[in-house]
Order: structure tokens, then C-alpha cells, then sequence
């Protein structure tokens, strides 16, 4: 899908975003920057992946995320401050152009958290 | 428990709170600013609820909650930013001290979200 203007707008801010998948044991959560993320030509969300072993634990079993980021410095809903709630399904990339433009920028990166968008809901 | 200084640093800057439960369809997660939270005396989280519906619903079954939150603008472990992955149990006050101190500064506030801390680890 189309990643909203004003998504891009809040990727372009300083922030954390948060990334929540679910296992045996319960949801987990971990964290990156606003400006670790790059949009794909086709819309993925793409990540480096440092640690998230537990991320990618629960991804091989149950492939569904929620993301949350926002940004206090892009005009909201009800004022300044904006925040958004992905829905998507992820996998993690090793190999090929979207694992190795990644580590070219992030030499730690192990990997590329790919995030297919099924949709983003502006919440504030 | 003692909150960790670092994460009281992290209140005081700009940034963005997320926050997830687990519901019979999956994690939910909504957000707050960090500039919303307040930290009471007895180490609790307590959070102004506007909508948080879901969250509510959800927590009602399944108390369990998992919260980041984190700022570029504090010195972590691998230079300068730092975020935190709290486990804490949650419920919604809607009388008492706890809610009238948050209507009394949030006028839009249906309840507060207090959130007992199990962990808080810093990630980063």
C-alpha cells in the first residue's frame, strides 16, 4: 500500500519506534529509530536488525507486527503531535539488495526486518 | 520497584510511549507522549487514558502489559540514545487521588493507566 505523506513526514523526525510481535510466551516488544527505517520502491518498511532474536523467534512462527511511531514535531489530528499504527506481516532478510544496501549503511546490521504494510492508521 | 534514573531522564524528553496488551486477537498497542507519564510515589507509571478502549478491554482479561519508550537526547550503552522495555501489570483508575490529579491536568482524561513495573531494562 501507499505509505501516508505525513508518515514519511514523522520518519523524517527524531524518535523511537516500537515494534511488537507475539510468542508462546506472550507479546514482545523492541525498539528502533525513526531514522534507522528506509521505504522501499514497493512500500516494505526496512529495518536493520542488530539483535531482535526474540523478534525473530516469534516472526518464524506468527509473521503479524504492530508498529507504533510518532513524532511531537508533525501537526496531528488534534494539534501538534502525530502518531501512527502499523499492521503488517515481517520477515527477516539476509541475502540480496535489501540485506545489503542495509548493512552497507549499518555494519552491524545481521540482518533486514522487512515489514509488508497492511495498514497504517494515523491515531493522533 | 526503584525506577532506574536513566529512565526518569527519558520522561523529561520529547518522545513517544508505546504500549501493548495481549487480547483474544492479538497484541494491541497504543502510545502516549512521554511528557504524559508521571511517575508516582510508589514507583507505579500513571498514565492519562483518552481513548485506550482496546487497551482497556484487553487488560480487563489479561493484566500483563509491556511499555517502551526511549530519547536519542539520553546517553545509552552504545553511545548517545537510550530506550527501555518496562514488563508491568496495568489497571484502569478511574476514582481516587490517582484519576483526580490526572483529570485535574488532563481535562480530557476518562482514567488513568496505572502501570505496576516487574522489569525495566534498558535496551540500548
Amino acid at each position: 500500500m501507499e505509505i501516508p505523506e505525513k508518515l514519511l513526514e514523522v520518519l523524517k523526525k527524531d524518535g523511537v519506534v516500537a515494534i511488537a510481535t507475539l510468542g508462546a510466551d506472550g507479546p514482545h516488544m523492541v525498539n528502533t529509530w525513526n531514522s534507522y527505517v528506509r521505504v522501499a520502491e514497493d512500500g516494505r518498511l526496512l529495518i536493520p536488525a542488530g539483535y531482535f532474536h526474540k523478534t525473530e523467534t516469534n516472526i518464524a512462527a506468527n509473521n503479524h507486527v504492530l508498529v507504533t511511531l510518532g513524532s511531537s514535531k508533525v501537526q496531528g489530528l488534534n494539534g501538534p503531535g502525530t502518531g501512527f499504527l502499523i499492521k503488517g506481516t515481517a520477515a527477516f532478510v539476509t541475502a540480496g539488495p535489501d540485506f545489503e544496501a542495509m548493512k552497507a549503511r549499518f555494519g552491524w546490521a545481521r540482518a533486514t526486518l522487512a515489514i509488508t504494510i497492511d495498514s497504517a492508521t494515523q491515531t493522533i
